[in-house]
């Protein structure tokens, strides 16, 4: 006899409990045996991984010698790493205070920390559309009610938000946003509209969660000041961070800086989810950036990842210049490319996949399926060579799924 | 202008966001630089740590040439560790398969998922009395309305159960139980009351969170089946098991054996609370498995564990025969003392920090502050010598605080 999940007594928020399309893709891939273009995940390049490094590191840090590597870490994080992450920042957007500061385990348990501590169920959230498939998923999974608030080449408009929550007849309790280089399209929020959301969130009393993985990726333009740097002092700004993209995703090792008053809360919170951030990794990362490591990685990423970009815009507008137009990041990992006709991204993705090239269809970053015809690719993490070979094959994928039509 | 923290729009659970005694204990001791014999923590011995085994397996798995270990990992587990890990259950008490293996960022996330898929707010869930604190942390950071149920030599009391969810006028939605060598008690529940256990809850519909980080650590007495083994294919048993105790805590790795109807909720669920386990750390384990080494280690431990353990109930014979009895594990990392008379054991804690001990006050393991005079120490982490110390240490506290008097 089998048990049905329905006679599973779930709490109400299961229901809220998407799954992410982002991981089915990956699964997807992971079986695919044939020669893929990997356009899809959002992971550095595997040559962008500091592995060398990281293992010259590890010989003392996580070594026969430290055996204190492997026990229980302080909840707010590694003194090591506190002390180092402190260094690195000072003197930029997100310099900060040790009591502002929690180790989390990647930027993604920023965000479930910042819907534990600030989301109840059926408050307003607003979120970017398109946004990021697992931050809107948080909030999702505290039973939040998405406002989806649409990106242009200037990030967030602000205008549309104001109309947005005008509509919603209520504030909103939280404003999720990815103010540069935004996943997955690519855009910066202009320095402008940063001032207006932060004077918007002031007024209605919301938390702006500032998710900014890849700020330190800028390969081209002039540097913007983040919110958390606008926002200074401002208890309402919540940021957070991660080195998923800047060092290595597979170490799950990011930051939260937030309100002082906020961290006896968030080390309690944080210690009902995993007790602690894993203290080997804990350990690599403080000796990555203590051993001044980082600048010298970020460099030569920042060169790289712009060759790519650069790639790809080129084979974009040679192969796709009559059907699409596309975004011009000026760092991250995504650009995202929008059909002029309407190309159904989603039934696309398995012709793509056996022309091989894999990409993430538009919806998967809108819970309303607001892109149809739109899809991310990422550039970071393939050679321009192979870059212009995806995007020959990505057209291929097109003009054959017009042909089945 | 200093914002206070009523100013921040909190969600309503912040409110149930408890701190743990734990933790503070263990800040308060890790800035104490006089010598100091610690009962507190829950860790493995230093010396238990398997560093020069996991340094040889960290030289591939995480070396220089593995970038791939450092990439975002399967949320449902890195298919290395979870094949080893198939392998390595096979034939015990906790022997299960692939659709129902999750794998965890520690126990502490096995018990965040389970609350996140179970317990809506105002729930009610039972909790043993004395408990792990977060463990009844995490069900309050859900919101749940906690039952705590007494624990005798013979683990919960089914008795007291049942008075108690008659009392409540409602059925439990889960069940929190720790069967095996229970933290902090250090008592393994019955045979008959496991029984008991698993009736109640299928004609109650609570599922049963089994919790059994020691349940490999056994060094005396006979093996009992785990509820995972006598609840076998019931969708209502949720097991949560981690490495942190029998292999080392800071890799914050564990699984969860859940019914297969669960497994997609729970990918869905842990992707919006980390994403993935850190992959180097996962590596690790499965190497550590792989290469079969628990075996051995776990035979070496549960001795040393057993030594330790008799030391102590040596030592309190000794010092504390005429004032106090305690529990005899037969496995795991505690034992609970229990004064006879009204020794305030939170009182007692600084004056046991200056006499160069510390353990944790019983009230740190009940929302009910139900044992002002009883404490808890961890035999596991200290070598026999220094547990004679400790122990004489310990009663020279009581002795000055009845002085003091």
């Amino acid at each position: 006899m089998t048990t049905q999940p329905q006679t599973l007594p779930l709490a109400e928020r299961a229901t809220g409990l998407v799954g992410s399309v982002i991981d089915s893709s990956t699964s997807l891939l992971a079986s695919q045996t044939h020669d893929i273009v990997r356009f899809a995940m959002g992971s550095p390049a595997a040559e962008a991984i500091p592995t060398q490094v990281l293992a010259d590191i590890g010989t003392e840090a996580i070594g026969p010698a430290a055996a204190d590597a492997f026990d229980y870490a302080a909840t707010e994080g590694d003194p090591a790493l506190r002390d180092a992450l402190l260094g690195i920042l000072e003197g930029t957007g997100d310099a900060t205070t040790a009591e502002r500061l929690t180790i989390t385990s990647g930027g993604m348990q920023g965000l479930d920390l910042a819907c534990k501590l600030f989301v109840d169920p059926g408050d307003l959230v607003v979120v970017e559309s398109p946004t990021y498939t697992n931050g809107s998923a948080t909030a999702l999974s505290y039973q939040a009610e998405l406002l989806e608030v649409p990106v242009d080449s200037e990030g967030m408009s602000i205008d549309a938000l104001e109309e947005g929550v005008e509509r919603a007849g209520r504030t909103p309790k939280a404003i999720y946003t990815i103010p540069t280089f935004q996943n997955p399209s690519g855009a910066s929020m202009s320095l402008e509209r940063r001032h207006r959301l932060l004077d918007l969130a002031r007024r209605w009393g919301s938390v702006v969660i500032d998710d900014d993985p890849y700020g330190m990726l800028r390969f081209a333009g002039e540097e913007l000041p983040s919110l958390r740097e606008l926002g200074a002092g401002d208890p309402l700004v919540f940021s957070v961070r991660t080195f998923s993209k800047i060092i290595a995703p597979g170490l799950r090792v990011g930051w939260v800086d937030a309100a002082p008053e906020l961290q006896q809360l968030l080390i309690n919170a944080k210690q009902a989810m995993d007790t602690c951030t894993n203290l080997p990794a804990q350990r690599l990362v403080a000796g990555f950036l203590a051993g001044g490591h980082l600048t010298d990685h970020l460099e030569v990423q920042r060169a790289e990842y712009r060759r790519r970009k650069v790639a790809m815009q080129e084979a974009l507008t040679e192969h796709f210049g009559d059907i699409a137009h596309w975004t011009d990041p000026e760092g991250g990992f995504f650009l995202w490319v929008s059909f002029d006709r309407p190309v159904a991204t989603e039934e696309l993705f398995p012709v793509a996949l056996a022309e091989g090239v894999a990409y993430i269809p538009g919806n998967a970053f809108s819970p309303s399926q607001a892109f149809p015809h739109d899809l991310r690719l990422c550039f970071a993490s393939t050679p321009p060579d192979r870059i212009r070979e995806g995007v020959a094959r990505l057209r291929r994928a097109v003009d054959r799924l017009d042909a089945e039509a």
